[in-house]
């Protein structure tokens, strides 16, 4: 698949088919995509906790927010919930400064899940001293970014942005819309 | 191409073919790749800024510091510039928050133009404050990354990490060698 393919088919996705189970290898070879994407002068900093077992899922799902443009919608239920997660740390024994490597991370990331024809969600709203304490992550670790993945049940329909209001919305027929605003608007000229 | 040899291929390049121009529709094409990516709370604060002749490029260069590791090498010289430039901006109309959304994008870009068979570099070491005054760009954009791009002429050799030391370094055949930390070290268990 081209990367422009790529990129269209990750979209965010917050519902998934439980049933479908992701090994470990997948979730390795998810992180060696980071690990060998760029890195502020190549410190790499970045260390990552992967989970893809229920019960070590239901120990991280409670300590995210999901789509909080969705006020009836307190986040995925069961039989739809992620499968696996991966969280992305900081290690401070390292440098303090992590720049956007979590950024460029998690987009290897995701964009690996979707080739693999899974997908999920990016999230940086997380109750992070619950989530540290649950799973006892050291202090010399920050948490950066948690990653939801799961096989997509989701239908997601980018469109043209409307009067300047990006909120993503969902139709009846559950279908999640997300406005993106135009390469025009994007690049500005001086 | 699949990601993983995308990703491969995607390395930090700092010397590149200046007889090769890079077209303003390419450039767009890669914008367009970030436009689509993910962004914190659908908010897309980021704008863009693009360059591609060499008058606008030599306006630019100025202002970037280039692989601090090469302690020999204040970056590349006439005949091995960057041919075009983009300028991720934060429009703090709409948010001051940019999370990792230019992370995000830039990992877009950078993975777009290697797929096009360029390459270059994501430098966040920025004379900000003169480059805004040279660019005359407005006080309600953040200057938060500059991405060099143009025809790679360097071989990247990824190697193992020894002693813990991240420093790349360039060989006598000009080969740049960057250690990378092992899959096992970067995926920790509590």
């Amino acid at each position: 698949m081209n990367l422009k393919d790529l990129i269209l088919k990750n979209r965010s996705y917050r519902r998934f088919n439980e049933s479908h189970k992701i090994d470990i290898s997948t979730l390795e070879t998810l992180v060696d995509l980071a690990r060998l994407s760029a890195s502020g002068a190549n410190r790499q900093p970045l260390k990552y906790l992967i989970y893809n077992t229920p019960e070590s899922c239901r120990r991280i799902f409670p300590f995210l927010a999901w789509a909080g443009y969705l006020e009836d919608w307190a986040g995925p239920e069961k039989g739809e919930l992620p499968t696996a997660y991966i969280i992305i740390l900081g290690d401070k024994s390292i440098t303090e400064v992590f720049g956007v490597d979590h950024g460029i991370a998690a987009q290897s990331i995701m964009l690996g899940a979707s080739e693999a024809g899974l997908g999920g969600c990016i999230i940086a709203s997380i109750k992070r001293e619950e989530l540290r304490e649950e799973h006892a992550i050291p202090d010399n670790f920050e948490i950066l970014l948690v990653l939801a993945l799961g096989k997509p049940v989701e239908n997601v329909i980018i469109e043209e942005i409307k009067n300047d209001d990006v909120k993503y919305w969902r139709d009846n027929d559950k279908n999640h819309h997300v406005p993106k605003r135009s390469l025009s608007e994007v690049i500005i000229k001086l």
